[in-house]
C-alpha cells in the first residue's frame, strides 16, 4: 500500500483537510470542491493508484465531487457524509467529537443482550437523537446492547439499509455523523454496547459509482444483490483495505463495539489468506491498540464452524456468528410453517440439537438446499452463537412482514422469549418485540429510478412465488409501506403488550443475576428432547446453583415425567402462572424432587426451576 | 446416497451386469445393449434420481448406450471403457485381473523420486504395455515412483489428457483397462509406485454429455477450461460421489498408490464442508481399509497452506502438493525469463525462502497477479511439497514447448538436477529430462469438431500473444505437433545425454544413501542465500552424518568465503568435475575446515560436501 494514511477527505483542523482516494486507471483525479468556496485541486499521484493531497483553505462542512481524468464527477466513495443524498456532492467531516466514555472497557461478549433496531422506524422522527431519547427503555429492559441495522448513505430516505453506496456516511436522514457519535457516547454513558451492522457482501444498486474509481466489483462470482465484491483478483489488496479501513473506522472513530457482519455467504473469495481472515486479523490489532472489547459477529448461512473458530485453528477467527438453524427450528415449533427454507425444520430433537451443539444442520442433507449442509459445530462454545426468535430478515422477508405476534398465540410468544432468553447463547430481540409490538417490518426502498424501482417490485413478487405465499405483499416504493413498518412505543403499557414486556424484563433479570444462567456453557448443560411429548428439557450448572428449564413446544397441555436432580427445587418462573395472563400453573412454588418429578405443563408453556447447591 | 452399489456397469460375474447411473431430472433410463446382442433394458428407478438395474445375459465386453426418457443415447457417465471412443458405445469390464502384488505395502512418501511420463509420447507405441517395457530404465535410474499424466477417454488418439470426458474410462487408444493394471502391476513387483493424474475441475469439450445426465456443471463459476463443476450447489452430493468414487476406483481396483489432483485452485466450492475434504476422508477411510500407503498429491496455484495442513488444524488434509513457486525460481535463476508468471521472481533470496519454507509467496505482492498472494507454508514439513526443474506444464505451456535442455547450458543441466535432487522435497523429474531430451512437449489435440479446433488454435495463439512470446505455435492438431513430442530413448546413450543421465542417477543414489539427504526435514537444515554472489549454501544434518551443499546459480565463478562447520569434510559430489563434463574443479577431495572456507566454484556449479560425525 502507498499511503498509511487513511482513505477520505480527511478534515486536519484549521481549515486544512488531506484527499486521498483510490483510482489506479485514472490518470488525472481532481478535488472539486463546489461549497463553500469552489475550487479546482489537482491531486499528486502516488503508487499503487493513489491519488493524495493536503491542502488547506478547505473547512470542514465544504462540498466536493471528485473529477475524473477531468471529465466525469462523482462523490467520494470514502465520503464521510453525503447531505444532498447519493448522488449530491461529498462533504469534509471534522472528527472531533466531545467524547465522554473514556472509561468505557467495552462489554465481554458473554453479556451481550442485543436490541436490533433500524434507526428510520424505530421513532416517528427517524432519527438517531431520537433513538437516544428511548435509551431509558432498554436499560430498564435489561438490553447491554443496541444493534443499528446498517445505517449508512443509501439512495432516497427509506432503506433497511443494505442498499447503501457509500459504506464510509453516515445516512443524511438519520443525522449527521455526530448524531451516531451522540447515541453511541449515551449508549456507553449508560453501560450499553452498541453493534453496527455492516455489509461487505455487496453495494447498493443506485448511486454506486466505484466502478468509475476502480476495480472494486468481479464478474467472476454473482451474489443475489448485485455485482460481487473484487476480493480475490487483481487490484484486491486495495479493494480490502477500502473495507478494512471502513470497519476500523467505526470502531475507531465512532467507538462502535462490535459490527455485524452482513451476509458472510456472499462474500465470494478463493483466497489463500481471504478477506475475512485479513479482516479478523486488522481488527484484532485494532483492539490491542485501544485496550477495548471489540467484536466481530457474522451473519452467515453457510453453517461453517470455520467462521468462529480460533485462527490457530485454521479458523476465521470471527467472535460469533448468528444461528440461522435456532430460528428455524424454533419458528416451525410455534408456526407449523413449511415453506421456504422452514421445510428444513420439523423435530423436536432439531432445536434440542441446536441448543447441544450450536448449528442443526451439520453435514445433514437439507431438502430445502437439496444437499448436505453445514459442518459440526459441536466444540465452538456457545458464546459464540447470537440466537434470536425473530429479527429484520425472518419477519421482513415475509410476503406480508408479519411479526410473531401476528402469527402466533401470546402463549407462545412467551415461549420464544424463554427459549430464546433462557439459552446458553447471546439473545437477540427485534425491536418491538419485548412487547408484541403488532406492526409489521415489510421490505421498503425509496430509490428514483423508475426501472430499478420496477425491478425491486417484480423481484420481490417472484421471491414470494416460489415460497407460494397467499398474501398481497406492500409496495416497497410506496411510503406507506415504510410508514407501517414505524413500531407504536405506545403499546408498551398496554394490556398484553405490557404483561410480555415485563416477562422479558424478568426473563433478561434471570439470566444476569442466576448463575447457572449467566454462565453460557455447552459443558454445564444436559438437553433431553422428547419428540412424543414435543418438550425439551434442559439442565444448566454451576458450582452453587442448578436450573432446569422445561419447555412443552406442543399445542397441548402434557403430564411427563421428567428427571430433576434430587433436593428442594424453588419455581423461578412459570409462563402459566396468572401474572403473566397464563392458564394458571399446576406447579406448586417449590418442589422436592428424589430424581425424577412429575408436571403437567399447559400447551405451550415453560418452567424454570432452580436450586441452590 | 439411494445406494451403496458402486456408479457404472459393474460386472458381477457369469454374464450379469449391475448397471446403477445418476440422472436425477429423467422419468425413465433404459440401457440399449448394442452388442453383441442387442437389447434395451429399463432401469429401475431408486431414490435421489438413481436408476439401477441387475441382469444376466450382458457379459464383460458387451457394449451400451444410455437412453434417456426414451430419446437421446449416450455413453455412460462412468463407462469403463470407450473402445471406439467418446462418441461410441461404453464397454462392460470385468474388473478381473491376477494381481501379483498383494505383498506391495505402497511406498512411504517421503521415498517418492516422482517420473512424471505421457503415456502416448513416451514410446513410439504410446501405450501401456510399451511404458512397461521401459521400467527397467527407470527401476536403474532410481526413480521410486512413476507418474502417469492423465489416462482417462479424451476426444480422438491424441492429447495432454485434461480434456477427459469418461473419467472412468481408460483411454482406448493406451490399451484397454487390464493395460494400465498391467503397468501398476509390474510397477509394483519392481517396488515402485504409480501415481496417477486426475482432473476434477472440468471435463473436456468434446464427448462430454454429463450434462445431459444431471447438474454435474454450475455456471456460478467459470474455470479458464469449461464449465465448472457443481460441487456446491443444489444437487452436489451426487455430483461430489461420482468423483469420489472416481479416486476410490483407482485406488482399490487399478491398485494406484496415489492420486496427484489437477488445478485444485480451479475447483470452487464455498461449502462450509468442502469437496476436497470429503474426498480427502473418504480416501482417508479407504486407506485403512486397504492397509497400505495411499495418498492424495494436489496440484495448486493458491499457496493456501491449508491444503496440505492436517484436518485436525483446519487443514483439508491432503498429503502433499507441488510447488510451482520453487520451480519459478529456478526457472528464472537459470533462464533470466520475466514473461507471464516469471515477472515474479528474481533473487536468489526467493530460491532460498522455497528451500527454508516452501511457498516463496506466502502473502507478499505479486505483480504477475496484482495482489498479495499465498500464506505461510513454515509449518508444514518438507515432504509435503513436489518440487521439479521442469514438468508437463512449463515445458508445454510455453509457445515452442522447450525444455530446460533447449534453454539453458549443460552446466545449468546438472545445477537444476543437484538443487531439485538433494532438495529436502519429493522430487519429480519430467520424461527425457534426466538425459537432456532435446524433443519439444508442445500442446497437442486431436478433436473432430472444427470450430472446437479453431477455438483451441486461437486460444493458443492468444494465450502467447499475451505472454509476448516470439516463436512460431505449432498446430495444436496438427499430429506432427503430436510426434514431434515423442522421446528419443536413444538419446541416453549418447555424449552428454548419457553423462547428464549418470549425474541423474548419482545424484538419486546419494539422495537415498546419505541419511542426511534422506531425511526430509527442514528442521534439521540450514539456508543461507548470498543476493550479490547468487549463492545458496545449504547445511542438512542427522545424528550421524551432515551434509554442506554450495550452488553457485550465478554464470560467473565465484570465489567466495561459506561457513562449513570444523571437522574433516569429503566432496561427494561437484559438478563442475570432469568427469561430469564440467570444466574441471579447484575444490580438493577432503577439505578440513575450522568453521569458515574459501571455495571458488565455476558458473552454475555446485559442491556437495559431505561428514560422518
Amino acid at each position: 500500500m502507498s499511503t498509511g494514511n487513511s482513505l477520505g477527505a480527511i478534515y486536519l483542523g484549521n481549515d486544512e483537510t488531506r484527499f486521498l482516494v483510490w483510482a489506479p486507471f485514472t490518470d488525472r483525479v481532481e478535488a472539486h470542491i463546489v461549497e463553500s468556496q469552489e475550487r479546482i485541486l489537482l491531486l499528486d499521484k502516488r503508487e499503487q493508484g493513489y491519488f493524495e493531497k493536503v491542502t488547506g483553505g478547505v473547512p470542514a462542512g465544504s462540498l466536493y465531487f471528485y473529477r475524473l481524468d477531468g471529465e466525469k464527477e462523482y462523490p467520494d466513495p470514502t465520503s464521510r457524509f453525503q447531505p444532498r443524498g447519493v448522488h449530491g456532492p461529498s462533504q469534509v467531516v471534522s472528527p472531533d467529537f466531545p467524547w465522554e466514555d473514556s472509561h468505557w472497557p467495552g462489554l465481554s461478549l458473554e453479556k451481550y443482550i442485543i436490541y436490533e433496531l433500524h434507526t428510520g422506524t424505530f421513532t416517528p422522527e427517524g432519527t438517531f437523537d431520537a433513538v437516544i431519547e428511548r435509551l431509558d427503555t432498554f436499560k430498564e429492559l435489561g438490553i447491554t446492547s443496541v444493534e443499528l441495522m446498517p445505517v449508512t448513505q443509501f439512495p432516497g430516505s427509506r432503506n433497511w439499509g443494505y442498499d447503501g453506496v457509500y459504506p464510509f456516511a453516515v445516512h443524511d436522514s438519520y443525522g449527521e455523523p455526530e448524531g451516531l457519535k451522540r447515541l453511541v457516547n449515551t449508549c456507553h454513558s449508560m453501560g450499553m454496547a452498541v453493534v453496527l451492522d455492516v455489509v461487505y457482501n455487496h453495494l447498493g444498486p443506485e448511486g454506486n459509482h466505484l466502478a468509475e474509481f476502480g476495480p472494486y466489483f468481479t464478474d467472476r462470482y454473482q451474489t443475489p444483490w448485485g455485482a460481487a465484491l473484487n476480493f480475490d483478483g487483481a487490484y484486491s489488496d486495495e479493494v480490502r483495505r477500502f473495507f478494512i479501513e471502513n470497519a476500523l473506522y467505526w470502531i475507531t472513530e465512532f467507538h462502535i463495539d462490535a459490527l455485524r457482519l452482513d451476509a458472510l455467504h456472499a462474500i465470494l473469495d478463493i483466497s489463500a489468506y481471504t478477506f475475512l481472515e485479513e479482516l479478523t486479523a486488522s481488527v484484532q490489532r485494532q483492539v490491542e491498540k485501544l485496550g477495548r472489547n471489540i467484536y466481530l459477529i457474522g451473519e452467515s448461512a453457510a453453517n461453517d464452524a470455520r467462521l468462529i473458530r480460533p485462527r490457530e485453528y485454521g479458523g476465521y477467527g470471527l467472535d460469533a456468528q448468528w444461528n440461522d438453524d435456532f430460528h428455524h427450528a424454533l419458528h416451525v415449533m410455534l408456526t407449523g410453517e413449511k415453506k421456504g427454507y422452514y421445510q428444513d425444520f420439523s423435530t423436536v430433537g432439531q432445536l434440542a440439537k441446536a441448543f447441544r451443539e450450536g448449528f442443526i444442520y451439520s453435514g445433514e442433507y437439507s431438502p430445502y438446499r437439496r444437499r448436505r449442509h453445514g459442518t459440526s459445530s459441536k466444540d465452538i462454545p456457545a458464546h459464540r452463537f447470537v440466537v434470536f426468535a425473530q429479527n429484520h430478515d425472518h419477519v421482513g422477508n415475509r410476503a406480508g412482514g408479519e411479526r410473531l405476534s401476528q402469527l402466533v398465540s401470546f402463549e407462545s410468544l412467551k415461549l420464544a422469549a424463554g427459549i430464546v432468553m433462557l439459552s446458553p447463547f447471546l439473545p437477540l430481540i427485534f425491536m418491538g418485540e419485548e412487547y408484541g409490538e403488532t406492526a409489521p417490518f415489510p421490505y421498503f426502498v425509496s430509490h428514483s429510478d423508475p426501472s430499478l424501482i420496477e425491478a425491486v417490485r417484480k423481484g420481490r413478487r417472484e421471491e414470494f412465488a416460489s415460497f407460494d405465499w397467499q398474501c398481497e405483499i406492500p409496495d416497497p416504493q410506496d411510503v406507506a409501506t415504510f410508514l407501517m413498518a414505524k413500531i407504536n412505543h405506545g403499546l408498551r403499557a398496554e394490556g398484553w403488550h405490557k404483561v410480555l414486556c415485563d416477562f422479558y424484563h424478568k426473563l433478561i433479570r434471570l439470566r444476569k443475576e442466576n448463575a447457572a444462567l449467566a454462565c453460557l456453557s455447552k459443558n454445564s448443560m444436559e438437553v433431553v428432547g422428547d419428540e412424543s411429548n414435543k418438550t425439551i428439557c434442559i439442565r444448566r450448572w454451576q458450582k452453587d446453583s442448578e436450573v432446569v428449564i422445561i419447555y412443552n413446544l406442543s399445542d397441548k397441555e402434557i403430564t411427563a415425567a421428567f428427571s430433576l436432580p434430587g433436593g428442594m427445587w424453588q419455581k423461578l418462573m412459570d409462563s402459566a402462572d396468572k401474572k403473566w395472563q397464563g392458564n394458571g400453573s399446576a406447579i406448586p412454588g417449590q418442589i422436592s424432587s428424589n430424581g425424577e418429578i412429575a408436571l403437567t405443563l399447559p400447551p405451550q408453556a415453560f418452567v424454570l426451576l432452580g436450586k441452590e447447591n
